[in-house]
């Protein structure tokens, strides 16, 4: 395999004119690539039409992995053929959609998936038919290439929006730059996308467990008040939920540095939706769980207990609306909430008092009673839902 | 007046257990709202209504200031009275989010605007009349009062959402913390919502020029390729529309280190939408356009001259839809573009094209073609629209 290339093969666009070195982990990935490209003309050569076994994304092929704890992709499969005339187009999109990821590999770079769909939109001449309508026929083959190639989007060197900020006592290593966590201010260190290895090496870590919150106004508190440094832990949000740098980031800081990950949340379904994301992982993109959630994270709040314990004013309560129910008992039904009393009990409460409540509510008793002592209460108890 | 105090004078909820020193903008901003106060209780001591003179929020007292090249508040006001039934809660809102904000000013505490709501809501004893039905009755009064106070909502100690990120040539001290941006490895530094003098001070600027992006997926790009590195420049984006924190930032890169800003955004009318208000300020908010706008900036791109000229492919083009139509008309007979014949013929090929651009079309032609080539070559032939 070519470490490094000047000349694309097909003109289609200009390669980048430094040549790269390769990671290990860009090797794996391309020779991935390869293998799908060996598949295919094996079968040409063999005189067999040319087809790709997908693994089907549905539903009817997610399960729950009571042992590893996190949503799994089944075994099934459907096939895309080339000469089957409804198809031929998916075909073509899957190889152009592999054929770019090896493209941007090669070329050392990364882009947005909206990169990628103007980087492979043309025209197949001599028709006007173009090779994507819109980035609505894109983004479904990227995740077929990365359940096909086995690879994260990020290996496939594609990054997705990025939101969330992190400050802590944690020193990070990113493309090459060490960056110390504690001495990041008030804006703190924005999380990219792509955290691989390659990307990010965890440098020193004094901290003894991730304090994740949902909004990035109660992190601009927490940080405000310096809990991060008080109670020796990293601080980290996503600006709702999570996107897959933050996800894979907590994922990483629990696997690779032992830290507890604890979750600060509204109380409501969709406060619930975003832990179980984090833990379980996501229903569309089960394939990645092993990689993206953190089955050990916890629940610290806000509970639905909380209105009375903490002696929070009648003010703060938001009235359930029919969504909040339905939602809510669609997630006391996820495989992983049913069997656990705790949870069972916390969504039931929280029907039962008919409101829901955020966690700004706590702003209620005072403006630092959220980091001055609802959190290291809970934290010096124990008193987390798992 | 007090520097510090350890006892809240209302018990309503807990003041900070350390006392804090005041940097000289809390001092002035304190002492605005002791000057509302007073006027308050002189017209009681003279036996006359309360009364506040709010300045009018409307579009008719709004103009465009040719000389300043800013949106400007007339100098209209409307009565707002203790004694008069439709007045009455309004006026006892305003007062109270002014002593919400002089409370957060002395315990050295910022909160978000949800914060803010959540420490003032409460039942007016002993009826069950609530101070705020919701947040919804809360926001308006906070911008009166910014207007009332003269005072940028960050010197109420209020903060908005945080989005946007910053790299490049340029050392600032945030909260006491030293950041150098050119260390700052793929994530970058976390543009914070409060970026006054006494939060982030400028250490050190090699950098040039700031060049703005519209979204944190082409600033990746650029900051993949280190484009600020190539260029000694700052690099910012504000994840579509700049939050605050983003326009201030901007508008301090300008004025107290002379930098140019030029914006990248895409070629519609959003995009044009946003440059304006990186320029001139927002409509509701024209009474802090002298301290977020930049009169100064320059918007490099996209154009709408650029799909023949960069020669993309057929595919990058999205039609305009009529609400696009609507919306550039609109845009074109802004007073500060009106009589600009270039921004007059930029929105009219737009409109005769028929389509619009995003930054990232530029992918098309490569990967690197807008870091590479587009942006280069704009900035060396100074051919910027104004």
């Amino acid at each position: 395999m070519a470490k490094s290339r000047r000349k694309s093969e097909n003109g289609f666009f200009e390669d980048s004119s430094e040549p790269v070195t390769l990671s290990p982990q860009d090797e794996r990935t391309l020779g991935s690539i390869y293998g799908l490209a060996s598949k295919i003309t094996t079968l040409v050569e063999q005189d067999s039409d040319p087809a790709l076994a997908i693994p089907a994304r549905t539903l009817g092929n997610v399960s729950f992995n009571e042992e590893k704890r996190v949503l799994q992709m089944g075994s099934k499969t459907t096939s895309r053929e080339l000469f089957n005339l409804s198809q031929a187009k998916s075909f073509m999109q899957t190889t152009l959609v592999a054929s770019g990821a090896k493209r941007l590999i090669e070329m050392g770079k990364t882009t947005s998936i909206r990169g990628l769909y103007y980087m492979l939109k043309h025209d197949i001449k001599p028709s006007k038919e173009p090779t994507f309508h819109d980035q609505g026929e894109c983004d479904p083959i990227i995740e077929d290439c990365e359940v096909l190639l086995e690879s994260l989007r990020e290996e496939l060197h594609l990054f997705a929006d990025k939101r969330g900020d992190m400050v802590g006592n944690i020193k990070i290593v990113d493309s090459g730059d060490e960056i110390d966590c504690s001495r990041m201010g008030s804006g703190g260190y924005a999380i990219p996308s792509i955290v691989e290895p390659s990307v990010i090496q965890f440098k020193e870590c004094k901290a003894k467990f991730v304090l994740h919150v949902e909004k990035n106004t109660v992190w601009q508190r927490f940080n405000e008040d310096k809990f991060w440094k008080k109670h020796n832990c990293v601080l980290t949000h996503g600006n709702g939920q999570p996107p897959r740098g933050v996800r894979r980031l907590l994922n990483r800081l629990h696997n690779e540095l032992g830290l507890p990950i604890y979750c600060l949340l509204d109380n409501d379904p969709w406060g619930y939706y975003i832990y179980s994301v984090i833990k379980q992982g996501s229903i569309n993109l089960a394939y990645e769980s092993e990689r993206m959630a953190t089955p050990d994270a916890k629940f610290i709040g806000v509970r639905s207990r909380d209105f009375e314990r903490c002696g929070l004013s009648e003010g703060v309560k938001i009235s359930l609306n029919d969504v909040d129910r339905k939602r809510a008992k669609q997630i006391a039904d996820y495989p992983w909430f049913v069997h656990k009393k705790d949870w069972q009990r916390e969504i039931d409460l929280m029907l039962r008092n008919g409101f829901k409540l955020e966690v700004e509510a706590l702003v209620s008793r005072s403006i630092s009673y959220m980091t001055e002592e609802y959190v290291p209460r809970l934290l010096k108890e124990g008193d987390f839902l798992d």
